[in-house]
C-alpha cells in the first residue's frame, strides 16, 4: 500500500515554478466559486506519519488560498467543555458550513490508531471504531460535504533522517519529543496498523490519497492539485437529474397490528393517585440528580407525539423536580440560517449537554423521519438514511454516559379533536393551535404508519422508545416521570 | 435602602390563590407575544443575600412560564474556555436572542461584591468595576434588551434563622456550607457594600428592585408581577416616533488638517529591501509566538482601510509567519440571522480567541461607525454611542491580556482607481471588485471625514490605531508586520 509512496518522488524547481502560479490561481478561483455558490462544504484531513510535513502543508494551503474562507483545526489541548461531550462533538462544533473549507490536522483517525498501536484497544475494537468513522464520513458526504483525506507517508529510514535533522538544528530541536522517538521505534507496528486503517476506510465517497512526504515540492503540488481537482470537478458537475431511487415500499399493512394500536388508550389515573405519584417521582428524580454518581452522567430527553398530546405538560412536570440551572428545554422549530448551512444533525449536536445537565427536546431529530418525510421536505433517500444516522448519534451519546430517553406521546383521533376545540375556546391556550395542526390531522393515518416505522427502526436497546398512552394526562405524566427515574437509576447503577 | 425590605412583608394564602392564576396566564401570554414579535430580549438578574430564595424563585419562574423560551444561567464551575477569555465573555455567549428570556442567577455583580467585602479590591476599584457594569447594561438596553434586576434581601436575624433551619433538616443540610456562615459573620459589611453597589448601579434604564426574601409567597408574587408588568408595558408601548435627536454636527473642516492628510503617501520600499525586511519580521513574529510568555496572551488584529488598500495581502504576510492551527481569519460581511437577533458586538465577542491564538478580522466592529454610519444603516444615536461601546469592548480584551492591534490602510484616490482597473483586467482578481466598491468610491470625501472621526474617538493608549501609508504595498506590509511585532513584544515584556 505504501510502496508507491517510497519511490522517492521528487519535483524539480523548474516544474514547481512553472506549475505553482496556475495552481494558486485555480485554487483561488475555485474557492471563490465555492464561497459564492455555497454549494457544498469541503473537509480536508491531513494525517500521516510524524514529521512527514503535515503542519507545513497545512500552512501552505492557507497561504495559497483565501484565508478568510478556510479554517484549520487541530485536535490537541481539549477543553473541559469538549471532554464532557462525546468525542466527535469537538469536530461537529467546528464543521465548516457550506461554502467554506475546514482543514483538520490530527483527526478522528489519530486516537484509534495510537490506541491500537500502544495496545490499549484490540483489533476488534479498532475495526468497530473505524466502522463508525466510515459511517460518520458517509453521513458528511450524503449531507453534501466534499471529504478529502490525505495521508503523508515516510519510509522508516526517511523518518529517522528527518528526526535527526530536526534535532541537529537548534531552531527546530524543540519539535522533536520523546514521543516522536517512541513512535519511531514502533514504526513497523504503526505502518501495519495504518495500512489496515487506510484500507478499510478508503471508501468510494472519500478515498484516501497517500502522498510521499519526503520532497516538499512533490508533496505540496500533489496535494494542491488533488484539492483543486476535486473542488473544481464538484463545482462544475451538472446538477444531478431529479431521480428518486426505487426504495422498497413500506410493507403494506396486512392486518391492523400496528405497534401504536397495541396501546391500551383507556388507561387512566385518579387525581388523588396522580398527586401522590407525582410527589413521589418528582422527589425521586430530584434525589437522583443529587446522587454523586450523577456528576458523571448527562440526560437527553426527546419528546415526540401527536399534536396536543401533552408534551409541554409532561416537560413541566419534569422541570418542577429540577434546578433551573441544570436543564435547558430546546424547542425544535425551523432551523436558522447557520443551521441550514450544516449537516442535518448539527443543530442537535450543538445542544448536547455537559455532565450532570439535562437537555429536553420538544420535538427532535426525528423530525426528519416524521414531518419531513410526510411533507416531502427531504427526499426519500435522505430520510431512509436518517434512521441509521440517528442510531449512530444516539449511540455516541450513550457511549459518553448520556441517558437518552425518548417518549412518544400517543392520543386517539377523537381525543385530539376534543383538545383542539378546547384550545380554540380558551383565551391563553389559543396560540397552541394553528392551521398546521388541523392540516396534520388530515394526514392522521399516514403519520400513524410513519411513526410505527420510526419506532421499529430506532427503538434500540441503548435508546429505546417509550410509548405513552396519553389520552389521560395524569397517567401520561406519571409514566414519563417514572420511566425517566428508572432510566437514570439504571445508569447510576451501571456507572463505571 | 433595605428598610422597606425588612418590614416583614407577607402574602396570605387567599391572596396567593386568587392572584396566581391571572399572573401565570399573563406571563404566558406576554411570553408568547414576545416570542412571536421578537421585539426585544429580556434579561433578568436574580441576585441578593445568601439563602434569600434565589434558586427557588428562578425555579418557579421557569415553572410559570413556557420553559422553551426561557433559559437560566448560573456563574459557577467556569470552564477553561471561559477562563481564557475576558470575564464578560461567559455572559455574552449565552445572551438571550430577541424574543427569548434569559435568567441569570449569580451575575456580573457577584465578583466585585465578594472581592470588595473580602478585601481583595478597594472601594476605588469597586467603583470602577461598577462603572463598567453600568456601561454594559446601558449598552444592552440601547441595543433593545429589557434588563430587570432583582435583589432578594434578608435581615441579619432572618438570615441566621434561615441557615439554622436548613441545617436542622437532614434533607437540606448539604446546602449550608462554611462559606455561608462565613458570609453571615460578615453580614454588616455585605450589607454596606451591597447598598453602595445597588445605589450606584440603579439606573433609569435598569433600576434595581429590592424584594424582601422572608415570605416566599410575597417574594414570588412581587417578582412575578414586576416581570409581567415590565414585559407587557414594553410590548404594548407604541413604536416611538422616528426622531433623530439633535446631535452636534461634525466639526466643520476649517482647514485641511485631517489626520489622514498628515500621512506621507509617497513612502516606498525597494523590492530587495522588502524581501529582507519581510524575512526579518516574519521570523521575529514566529519566534515571539513561541516565547513561553505568549501562552498567557492572545492577539486580536483589526484591519480596516480604503477598498483595495491591500488588507488581504497584509493578512497573508502575517499568517505566513504563523502556524495555521494558531489563527483564524474572520471576514466581516452581513451578519447572520442568529447574529442579527443579538446586540451589535455579539458577533465579535463570539470570535474572541483563546490564549496563545490570533483572531484576524478583515473589516471589524468599526463597520458601525464607518459603512453603517455613511450608508445610514443605523441611526445617528446608535453610531454615536458605538464609539464608547467599542472602547469598552477593546478595554476588556486588553485587560484580559489580549494584544489589540488596529490598522487603517490608507491609499490615495488615484491609487485606488489604478487598483480597481487592474483588478477588473486580471481574470482571477475580478471577484475582488464589485459595484459596491465603485459606489463607495463616490463617497470618498464623506468617508474621509468619518474615518478621521473614528480615529480621533477610538485611538486609545491601550488600543491605538496604526495608520499605514499603503500606496506602496511593500512599505505597508512591512509597517504592519513591524508594528505587530512591537506590540506583542511590549506585551511580553509587561507580562505579570
Amino acid at each position: 500500500m505504501f510502496e508507491s509512496a517510497e519511490l522517492g518522488h521528487k519535483v524539480g524547481k523548474d516544474v514547481w515554478k512553472k506549475d505553482i502560479p496556475l495552481l494558486r490561481e485555480g485554487l483561488l478561483e475555485a474557492q471563490l466559486d465555492l464561497c459564492q455558490s455555497k454549494k457544498f462544504s469541503v473537509i480536508i484531513l491531513i494525517a500521516g506519519v510524524d514529521c512527514a510535513g503535515k503542519g507545513e502543508t497545512v500552512n501552505l494551503l492557507n497561504e495559497w488560498m483565501d484565508p478568510r474562507h478556510i479554517e484549520t483545526h487541530a485536535v490537541r489541548d481539549l477543553t473541559d467543555e469538549e471532554l464532557e461531550r462525546p468525542p466527535m462533538w469537538r469536530y461537529w462544533r467546528v464543521l465548516p458550513p457550506r461554502g467554506k473549507i475546514g482543514v483538520f490536522i490530527g483527526t478522528w483517525y489519530s486516537a484509534p490508531l495510537l490506541e491500537n498501536v500502544s495496545g490499549v484497544i484490540e483489533n476488534a475494537e479498532l475495526d468497530q471504531r473505524l466502522e463508525r468513522i466510515i459511517r460518520f464520513e458517509k453521513m458528511l458526504c450524503d449531507e453534501g460535504a466534499l471529504v478529502l483525506k490525505f495521508w503523508l507517508h515516510l519510509s522508516k529510514d526517511e523518518q529517522k533522517k528527518r528526526l535527526k535533522l530536526l534535532e541537529k538544528d537548534p531552531n527546530t530541536r524543540w519539535r522533536v519529543t520523546d514521543t516522536d522517538w517512541e513512535h519511531y521505534r514502533r514504526y513497523d507496528k504503526f505502518r501495519k496498523v495504518s495500512e489496515r486503517m487506510l484500507r478499510s476506510t478508503s471508501t468510494a465517497e472519500s478515498p484516501w490519497t497517500i502522498v510521499e512526504g519526503t520532497d516538499p515540492f512533490y508533496r505540496y503540488l500533489t496535494i494542491g492539485q488533488a484539492i483543486l481537482g476535486s473542488i473544481r470537478a464538484r463545482l462544475d458537475a451538472p446538477e444531478p437529474p431529479k431521480h428518486e431511487e426505487p426504495i422498497p415500499p413500506m410493507l403494506p399493512a396486512i392486518d391492523d397490528l400496528l405497534i401504536l394500536n397495541t396501546l391500551d388508550m383507556s388507561r387512566t389515573l385518579k387525581k388523588s393517585e396522580y398527586e401522590r405519584e407525582l410527589e413521589k417521582y418528582q422527589g425521586k428524580l430530584n434525589l437522583l440528580t443529587r446522587n454523586p454518581g450523577f456528576r458523571k452522567l448527562s440526560v437527553v430527553i426527546a419528546f415526540e407525539g401527536n399534536d396536543a398530546a401533552g408534551k409541554g405538560g409532561s416537560i413541566r412536570r419534569i422541570i418542577q423536580a429540577l434546578d433551573a440551572r441544570q436543564y435547558r428545554v430546546i424547542p425544535v422549530a425551523a432551523p436558522t440560517e447557520e443551521e441550514r448551512a450544516q449537516p442535518y444533525l448539527w443543530r442537535f449536536w450543538r445542544n448536547i449537554p455537559r455532565k450532570s445537565r439535562f437537555a429536553i427536546f420538544d420535538r427532535t431529530w426525528y423530525g426528519r423521519v416524521l414531518v419531513e418525510r410526510v411533507e416531502g421536505y427531504c427526499e426519500r433517500k435522505d430520510w431512509m438514511r436518517a434512521y441509521g444516522e440517528i442510531n449512530d448519534f444516539e449511540e455516541q451519546m450513550v457511549r459518553n454516559k448520556t441517558v437518552v430517553v425518548k417518549f412518544w406521546l400517543s392520543i386517539t383521533k377523537e381525543e385530539q379533536l376534543k383538545r383542539f376545540k378546547d384550545r380554540e375556546s380558551v383565551g391563553f391556550k389559543r396560540y397552541k393551535i394553528t392551521d398546521d395542526d388541523w392540516r396534520n390531522r388530515e394526514k392522521w393515518n399516514e403519520y400513524e404508519g410513519v411513526v410505527c416505522d420510526m419506532i421499529d427502526r430506532t427503538s434500540t436497546e441503548i435508546a429505546p422508545w417509550t410509548l405513552v398512552e396519553a389520552n389521560d394526562k395524569y397517567y401520561a405524566r406519571i409514566k414519563v416521570l417514572k420511566t425517566l427515574c428508572e432510566r437514570i437509576e439504571l445508569a447510576l447503577g451501571n456507572k463505571s
